[in-house]
């Protein structure tokens, strides 16, 4: 899920993983069995779409939603010689990968209006907004329609931690993170590494393992070799900066926090052996903003597209689909065709009168959908680089309804920026969504006013979204439990009769541009697959 | 120093620090006495340019070498009204602040001339490269000349590290260091999470102390909070990539490596509780190359600078300095000012004729120049992102005279990129200088060779520049010594008579570009103070 800190879980939300597989796996001797395991010419199936080779008999495929599951599907499927529509009800294509900048309107369910008013040239990906190294899926498009990319920061060691929930001196203090990091590693491992040269730890180490793992904690904490104490580091940071001359010459390193302090301040709850799945280093994301990546796909398919283009009924007979729909003019109309790819999130489609069997119509049934809150600040200086000294990152967090607050990773330097004020689940998002655009700004000026004493004097407007507010997405994503992954998913990833599902909520990349390309990539192969048999 | 990964050290070369003060700082009271010490309104004598207000009354500046050091005194001190000329060496001016890209030529020390053959747009920093975010004294001139930045990816869990020396299965085999970091760490915090939470650490730690460190082991280690077991963590990897449908579903994480196998490796030699200092993230980059910014300098003092002028005799009086030059042609000639600053790294200027006390002349001659060789080399495919999935970031490994790979932090999934091949010093720099450019590339290409079975059928073609034998330079930065820094430092720091020297070699930011910018900043502040005095 395209989801950062979470107060209680540490500084990345940790997706729990539904398969249990890993005791079953033969440990070091597999990992080692070839060059697989090192990553080398690693086989995933999803890298490349799946190639349609074979006639397409002129079948036509209808596809329900020009988000990037149906683009993609419009896209490769239309390559391979199918007739291809689309229907979408906004009067934009994109689906979650929506970028907002002046003049960008959204009007919630409530009926809050709101007209993007940032400034010419700043915006923020209230969708969408970052793309892990390894969604090569997503990577796949971004290269072969010429999409920009330029770094995402998501990890700065220079920027705050703040907890105010904490206990002890450091508590409700703005504090860098490389400061957590190097002290709550560096006591860690003046403890171990002492343990270990006492010989306390012997159970599972040799003498010689043991020198190396000395050695190893004294890099890692940078203790002292002669006594293994930590006493701090340079990489941490400094009071007076080293500079020129005799002064500041080699300026001031800051001393550590105390190890009691440490604990405390629950700060170290940002810190992990090694950041999740999602959040590997290096993101990237698109230059301009995310819908680069919508617009690359529309550029290609974007005639099959019919917009403002609202679905109310979905039929199917034994030799196609007959999808009924209502035009912005209130005209409607029908479609034939003989398969139907339907993009639209379980949330809506839900509502809408469906021609599929009980079973599938059940398994829908029960998967919710996440309440997810985004805001953009803009703000009149990019103080946070000015006078804090931090490019870009999250600011990790435990103010209740902010989530994360995340500076911007482009336009270094310049005069305003856009950062994202809050970003919020389930029922804080709820519970924030309820306020007006106003209130809702003004609640994040306030969160972000405790971290940065610039914030309240630098904001200009904002941008808020609300996923589960906005008609046709109700919803951040699909989020399946336990019992939904094993019953309910399988049956919605084969297709009921000629409608075939696609989108985020059909993969394990839930939330993610990557989830909808590759389950469109499956759809498509199985609607192909099907169609050679015809 | 500008360096990073020497196997030795880890995988950040440690600037050994000559000041032992830390001792002397009063622990967590002090750190907290203040927002200052929270980085707050951090007092940075060198984050501004010092305010040269009161007349310049005339006074004649010339100023040796067009670097970023001459160039910044220039800069300052003609907006304040002084007479400045420069005299540059070279045909160009921004000292090691350069960029090798097509057409760009090079004639070392030993004859060897290489015109660089990348393509259009490609490019390799062979000096100067990278920006810490906490430069501010670079980053002031960045902002005020409108120089685009972006970020440099200095740090990627993503990217193999490579221990030929190691021990064990994992000898020789590229590893992502993100598997590394998280098997290692939590190994270490599995081993330290049990004994602490049987009491076994009790020395430094109560009840509630240890309560809390085991939480923070569990959540460092993402140990299983039932048995304190580290089994491997979704963040090091997977076999097979989550995905959409049921296949590949969930995917398959890749089993951790055993902990006597991390051990023997020495890969634990990347990991640090927090990067050094100056390797702190975020680091940025000009967009186009470095040398945008000595471009931005000479927008503002070109006009000064006398180009392919050789400093040949310093002289200087109680009145005022006479330099003595010869052009490219040949003739020379001799210029008077009433003071000079000399930027001229002291490995050139010891060898000119200078008229100064014997004193600081015995000071200059004991300073000793590191080599430093960099090599570009244009690979036709960009395999490194396409094959591996690694964007930017730093190949760690103990190759021999490799140093650092680098991976290009720009034209991310563009056709063609530029690498950083090897970046050594020291001895290895020496021997490897001493081949012709050709055998150094094929030196490259052989020890990448080891990491990507890409690299060599990819080479197209390469440009190395080793700065001992540039002949303006003569090496790449001042390395002082702890007796240097006691007894040579203070007194060059100080003037001669008229003359002052300025340049990174006179500060703590030896080899960096705020080095030189900041040492020329307390040059002029001290010659304007002085003009004020007469």
């Amino acid at each position: 899920m395209n989801t950062t800190a979470g107060p209680a879980t540490g500084g990345v939300l940790t997706r729990r993983r539904f398969f249990e597989g890993l005791a079953a796996v033969g440990g070091i001797s597999l990992a080692l069995s070839g060059m697989d395991a090192l990553g080398f010419g690693m086989a995933s199936a999803t890298e490349l779409p799946p190639t349609l080779t074979g006639d397409a008999k002129g079948t036509r495929i209808l596809i329900l939603g020009a988000g990037l599951a149906g683009m993609t599907a419009a896209y490769e499927l239309s390559k391979a010689g199918y007739q291809v529509q689309i229907l979408e009800a906004r009067s934009f294509a994109g689906g979650r990968c929506q970028t907002s900048r002046k003049g960008f309107e959204h009007t919630d369910l409530l009926g809050n209006k709101q007209t993007c008013e940032f400034d010419d040239g700043l915006y923020i990906n209230h969708g969408a907004w970052r793309i892990p190294y390894h969604h090569r899926s997503t990577l796949h498009y971004t290269k072969l329609f010429g999409v920009l990319l330029e770094s995402f920061v998501n990890d700065n060691d220079a920027a705050y931690v703040f907890f105010e929930k904490g206990e002890g001196p450091l508590k409700g203090k703005p504090i860098r993170k490389g400061e957590i990091a190097a002290d709550a590693r560096g006591y860690a491992a003046e403890l171990i590494a002492k343990a270990a040269s006492k010989g306390e730890l012997d159970a599972a180490l040799t003498p010689a393992d043991r020198e190396k793992f000395v050695a190893y904690m004294i890099n890692e904490g940078r203790l002292s070799p002669k006594d293994l104490a930590y006493t701090g580091t340079e990489g941490r940071g400094f009071s007076v900066h080293p500079g020129a001359g005799t002064s500041p010459g080699p300026g001031k390193e800051l001393p550590p926090f105390a190890f009691k302090d440490v604990l405390d301040s629950g700060a170290w709850r940002v810190l992990s052996s090694v950041t999740g799945y999602e959040q590997q280093r290096t993101m990237l994301q698109p230059i301009g903003g995310m819908d680069q990546i919508a617009k690359g796909f529309e550029k290609q398919v974007g005639a099959m597209i019919r917009y403002s283009t609202v679905v109310e009924k979905i039929k199917q007979t034994d030799k196609g689909v007959k999808v009924a729909f209502k035009e912005a003019s209130g005209k409607t109309g029908e479609i034939e065709a003989d398969y139907c790819i339907c993009t639209i999130p379980l949330s809506v489609l839900k509502q809408i009168d469906l021609d599929a069997s009980a079973p599938f119509k059940a398994a829908m049934a029960g998967v919710s959908y996440a309440p997810v809150n985004k805001i953009g600040l803009q703000m009149k200086t990019r103080f946070w680089e000015d006078k804090h000294h931090i490019y870009g990152g999250h600011i990790y967090n435990d103010i209740p309804g902010i989530g994360t607050i995340t500076l911007p990773s482009t336009g270094w330097q310049s005069q305003k920026g856009v950062l994202l004020g809050f970003y919020n689940f389930g029922g804080q998002a709820a519970r924030i969504s309820a306020m007006k655009p106003a209130e809702r700004a003004a609640f994040a000026v306030a969160g972000g006013q405790k971290v940065f004493p610039e914030y309240a004097e630098n904001f200009e407007n904002a941008f808020s979204f609300c996923w589960h507010l906005a008609e046709f997405n109700l919803g951040g994503w699909a989020e399946w439990g336990e019992d939904g992954r094993r019953d309910a998913y399988p049956l919605l990833c084969e297709p009921d009769g000629r409608l075939y599902l696609a989108g985020e909520h059909l993969s394990y990349l839930g939330g993610w541009q990557a989830g909808a390309i590759e389950s469109a990539w499956q759809q498509i192969a199985k609607i192909h697959a099907r169609v050679q048999q015809v």
